[in-house]
């Protein structure tokens, strides 16, 4: 346990908030924390009959690259997960999953964020069109579910799609 | 691609640098971009040769509880990784590997921030004492790695322990 002995908001933003904490570690002593609060987000590993899976590439700007993901997204308000994961999977991938399961939920990095990601396994697709966000550039990049994880550590190399593709490799 | 317009740092912190920047996005709009960057960290599945892994119990404050996790930690000034995990798994479980694989590098969150973990394999370990900084509170929890699978969801539930249990599972 580590009681809060203060609190101090640094940032207030668009997807996250930056707080501090002033807290008293199991020693005694105090200790600081630095805690990003993230609004939540939701990954799907959208599988095809024929059993290729289906990946966006994007550019992530944090990274300064382009990497390839599961389509995902954040939680928009009032949104569940469920819905929050079948408007993305549209958007993204133009596909409507008649069938979704849930996988997992995980914290991304519980050492300095709250931030979450709910995972769905979503199937039995029916193909409509792509209507991505119109400041998301977006490419639906279909393949084996081997073939990409034969990319990890080069396209794939992000934590939620590490995941749903080891656990899709699983089932 | 998104060009960087201009930035500006928010906050300087311990672990963490919080930055805004306005970019050009690929629409020809410009967008608002919130990144968080960090200074990158290790993990490692500890393997014992009865198979069983060594993970350890802490007090998470973003989550506000205890979690079940691989031996972790920040990457100190002027280590390497392989130097920061094996200062990391001596210090929290008290066994010195003497053979140490790398399994994979991923980043936690690409929407947000830069923050890397060095995932590693840990083996052929030596039996020491346990080092823990003054102010962390470890319980070194041994487990068959099946056993661990099982609390996915429970007990664990962050990305870098279940990517590094799923890829232990697969080797």
């Amino acid at each position: 346990m580590e009681d809060t002995l203060s609190r101090e908001i640094i940032y207030e933003g668009r997807i996250l908030k930056l707080r501090r904490e002033r807290v008293r570690l199991p020693s005694g002593r105090e200790g600081l924390r630095e805690i990003v609060e993230h609004v939540g987000a939701v990954a799907a590993v959208v599988m095809r009959s024929d059993g290729k899976v289906v990946l966006v590439r994007q550019f992530r700007k944090p990274l300064e690259r382009e990497i390839l993901e599961l389509p995902a997204g954040l939680i928009e308000e009032g949104e569940s997960p469920e819905d929050a994961i079948m408007r993305e999977i549209k958007e993204e991938t133009g596909y409507r999953p008649g069938r979704l399961e849930r996988l997992l939920d995980f914290f991304l990095a519980p050492g300095f964020t709250d931030a979450r990601i709910h995972l769905f396994l979503a199937s039995d697709l029916v193909e409509d069109e792509q209507s991505p966000d119109e400041d998301e550039q977006i490419e639906v990049v279909t393949l084996d579910l081997d073939d990409a994880i034969s990319r990890f550590g080069s396209e794939i190399i992000d934590a939620k799609t590490i995941i749903g593709l080891l656990m899709a490799k699983e089932c």
